[in-house]
């Protein structure tokens, strides 16, 4: 059961996790590991930390030779940034944070509250969801992202190909594939950096590879779609998800919205069209996964909103801290190596195995059956 | 821990479900129960099969003298339209339904796919999320939804209050608080139904009552917007969920888009506005909780779509099973049942307690903390 | 992942359970699971009740056909000593049964208590239990149990075979191999019904055919005489658990106690002995399991213990509640049925599938790999 | 939702742990996590290894300013035998490790099994419980061990009071209470280690100061007794646990194994006796909880037993490791802390709470209810 949890706080000493259920034999590719993090780091519209910190993580158990053992996989990040206990409380908690509710719940400060809220938390959950890209990347399995929308500008790229996005995405400052939306997104950013305003926008999530019949529809609480739901949604800003086409489900009827099926000696059952996303009745179909993203905007603004002080009752604006303006392309990265996370939960449901030798012959034995179904 | 499975098919003899978690001194309304059953039942744009069955639950278990126990609640219903061994095999799947990747993944033919993957199964989930409706009625809190839009026709109703829904939308078929626009989704309805096809749309829930500080920001899995997420993605059809102002996110800049912070000492900390859907870091900010769910058209359509017969691998038109146009009000009523379900799971895992007598001291006790904090 | 709830009470209308996890394909053979409910009825010591009731199972869902398909798995089981709405309010708790603490916990009466705590519950756990058992057959995984000592006259029968308990338990009114201890505890039981007193004793459970592996050593919660530990204990009345040569292994030396290990070329790796008990690093070394269970007494004795009257507080006789004298052969049957739900667990991890037809083809792939190791 | 795991291996560089669902405005005390650790450290009949290793874990998370904040507490040891990458590949499998099986199911080499499969990783399991134990003293719920029995040689201490062992088991070398048992103990430890040979044993936890209603009846799943015993078997080298009197529950009758309840206005109802150990029908009584657990001898024997090569498959004595001769004191203490985890995770059910605060409300008023029923 491919399962983690993480640890730390934004200027804490260090961030860890441990993820649980890794088979043995995966080579353990940290260069790679450490890639998806420069990824994260990266996108324009980030403030000054990102200077800062270069975000490598060290992998502190689990590995042995280079390949996974099968054992829990301890990840470790040490963050250069590290002040936690000099850091100053806080006292006007900021809108759209954890800030205020976090200390009503705990008490212990609004301090403490966003050292954890904080989406520094995601350089973990990138670690950990690309050690799952490295067990599904030996079954041809692999994610894409790229931006749609920042602030409103947004780039007309539906129906563009799994391939145009991988290489196209990365040559752009906000991960947009559009050459031209990537510059006006550029300068809304710019825009609202002057105004001392941040933005929020719409990302595009797809995974390649996936056999039909990951998840599975006879318990709610298998489905897959219902699984990766939950995995964007619990990413810091995250407030919204859909899938294939999205809104135009409810606009569309019945017939201009499910996929027809056809069928080749060759490809064996596909579908004449993708709309659904990939996934029907909770599992997948074989088509690529595609998931669209909402972000809002960052929540810490330099020009900041009305707040009240925890101690005095009184209006005030609400506390600033050093942060970015945007930072939906470096979202982007994180919701493609979560949802990495939720195709390995399902995957080794389905495929079993220890090793990724087993894994591999439970999986050829299915690709057979299908052929033969 | 609030939870349950379901189990059942279409047209088995019997859908049951078993709820564990309940504490104990709830008084089990089942009239309460049933009438959400027959919300379930209706909308406008049902086929044959409601007029058949009358949907009314069993309590079969963890009920005595009218009242909890603290044991696992026994649900069963039975299906009057009880035929399964006799319905026919099934060879040309429909697209958009689970058959064919239920089938190659089962392996038991289409028949046993549907038969599990049909949305009868909601009766059930809205029979449990009645169970945690009487559990949080207790405290006040309560849901209700309404439908914003069917087959592109959208009714203008930003900004209604909870108390208009409760009151307008079981006046209209379609469950939509305008009566205008629902005259013309029904009209629109009629249409699909004319051509063969189905209509999908949109709706929104909210939750009123909730105490600041449900959920929490310091571990993905306890994001109550991740678990609502899930659970609405884990209905049959649903494809998106938005929270608050949704896809204005990605439009609108941080200083239009958060929620400002006001105090005063009847109500406390209050926000100014609520476009952040009453969650803010995975937790409940004590406003509504407002939620858009977007559901697909029904995938069984009379004028059927193209797909491949199983056994001869030659492309015909897919099998036609009796099914509804429309059920997009349905829908609404199943995610206001389910959501309650995570509302109950965050809330009993922060009052704890075995009793309602015990909830409601702890419940009460921290009302008191949150007015000196 | 096979998962499962019970619902129901002792003289409630409906005991039931919902499995969910069960793969497709599996023949679903009714006799069999209600003569494992039958076994669970019989032993001698037993009170009225087995008398009224002969336990007989339906299954609501989750089948087709006679075969599983894939879906949760309904069962029901109407009690005919049905009339928990006329039982009396108890007053007086009984010592060593739930009486006392429940009503503390729940609040809501004695009755309420028990009529949940009762060993009836059981049933459900049987009934669930012999569906792991249908399972596992198909890969020759089979259980079976004996009882050991009742009431301290104990059955000298340390090395028996698997197929002596088999062919002799069910032999016996107590389910002991040995005929003479059989005669001995009967005389025993009766003593204790003379005497209004109730006995306790120890029970073996063994499973033969697990092939190494299942289980694992990486993380705590994965060990497979964990997961049995903790099953055994969930059932009523059972007080302790070990494995093996159990408490012996506190007396003898590592070099007596451990398994040495051989090779051949037909059987591959095995062990010379099996003190372990069949588990090592909580995995399956491949040797039987070999687990024993201590029993309590049956708490509701004619001859009553000391209680206090709690609307009273003032010191009264337990109350007495038709019971049996002695359940040791009962639980015999119980333990045997529910270890194989946590054999089923750890085996459909290993090997994945969805099907019968899959995880036999991961099965057999992996024999071989053993084969080659 | 008290959760965790752990990872490291024993030559690794860091053992590491996440312990999630810690409430906040718990203080934090290092050096009583680090007691404990040198506690798990001592006894005698150890090898060389804890000669070179001081065991000191550092906080990494989850702590601000002394106190935790309810965010996941990180927890890191650093291994001074830290030489993994270095150790030799092993091909003699030791009966009683998880060497051989391990390798049969992981494929990755003997050395990567007991790597992970040592003992060593109850460091980590004695840190978390440490937690778990700074929890409960803010509630006087303590734990205390103490050894019962090492190599047949045993204590006879039935019936000492929890603050004798307190106070006299520390002073044992074997953590025995009983001075002159301790000197047998120590000189049969002296002779296993003459003849290469090693010693299992029997030890005793107790609970002290828990209310009565941890832990529930309900359901299989919420046993407080089934979780202990998950707990206890899921260490290394446990073979079995019982609770109260254990083995003679299968030898006396009902009528001297129950506990007869009485009732004073000062103690509310209590027990005449406590042959339970503290726990009925799945729940805590307010008696102390006694459960004893049951320890094979340690697997590596300097004296080596048969094994099996695995490159040549001749039959060869097993590998060799620096080993201890008997840790079953080691053991004590691993149990004492691993048992708090549990009683946490019932606790923290039933009391609710996100700040240690809230949790004394809400557990105040329960006491008071008590004393009301």
């Amino acid at each position: 059961m491919f399962n983690y949890i993480t640890s730390g706080e934004s200027h804490g000493r260090f961030l860890s996790a441990i993820v649980e259920g890794v088979p043995s034999g995966i080579e353990m590719d940290l260069p790679f590991i450490n890639h998806e993090l420069a990824r994260r780091q990266g996108g324009y519209g980030r403030g000054g930390r990102m200077k800062i910190e270069k975000d490598e993580v060290q992998i502190t158990a689990g590995v042995l030779k280079g390949r996974t053992t099968g054992a829990p996989i301890g990840l470790l990040l040490e963050n250069k940034d590290f002040k936690i206990e000099q850091m100053p409380e806080i006292s006007r908690p900021r809108p759209g944070h954890a800030d205020l509710v976090g200390h009503l719940k705990y008490g212990e400060g609004i301090r403490a509250v966003l050292e954890r809220a904080s989406a520094r938390e995601t350089t973990m959950r990138v670690a950990a969801g690309a050690t799952a890209k490295l067990l599904l990347r030996e079954f041809n399995i692999a994610a894409a992202s790229h931006v749609l929308e920042i602030g409103g500008i947004s780039a007309d790229v539906r129906g563009i190909s799994f391939d145009e996005i991988v290489k196209n995405a990365p040559q752009s400052e906000v991960y947009c594939v559009s050459a031209s939306a990537s510059e006006k997104m550029k300068a809304k950013i710019d825009e609202a950096r002057k105004n001392g305003d941040t933005l929020g926008g719409l990302l595009e999530v797809r995974v390649k590879g996936c056999p039909p019949g990951l998840g599975s529809y006879v318990h709610y609480g298998r489905k897959l779609d219902a699984l990766i739901a939950a995995a964007m949604l619990s990413i810091q800003a995250v407030k919204g998800v859909t899938f294939g086409i999205g809104a135009d489900f409810a606009k569309l009827p019945g017939s201009k919205t499910h996929d027809e099926i056809g069928y080749s000696k060759d490809r064996g059952y596909y579908r004449l069209t993708n709309h659904l996303g990939g996934i029907e009745g909770g599992m997948t179909t074989g088509e690529e996964i595609v998931t669209q993203v909402i972000m809002k905007p960052i929540s810490t603004l330099r020009t900041p909103l009305k707040s009240v002080d925890i101690k005095t009752k009184k209006v005030e604006e609400a506390a600033y801290e050093r942060s970015d303006i945007c930072t939906v392309p470096a979202l982007s990265v994180i919701c493609e190596n979560v949802i990495m996370i939720e195709i390995s939960k399902v995957f080794l449901e389905k495929f079993g195995g220890d090793s990724l030798r087993e894994i591999q012959r439970n999986y050829q034995s299915y690709l057979k059956q299908l052929q033969e179904s």
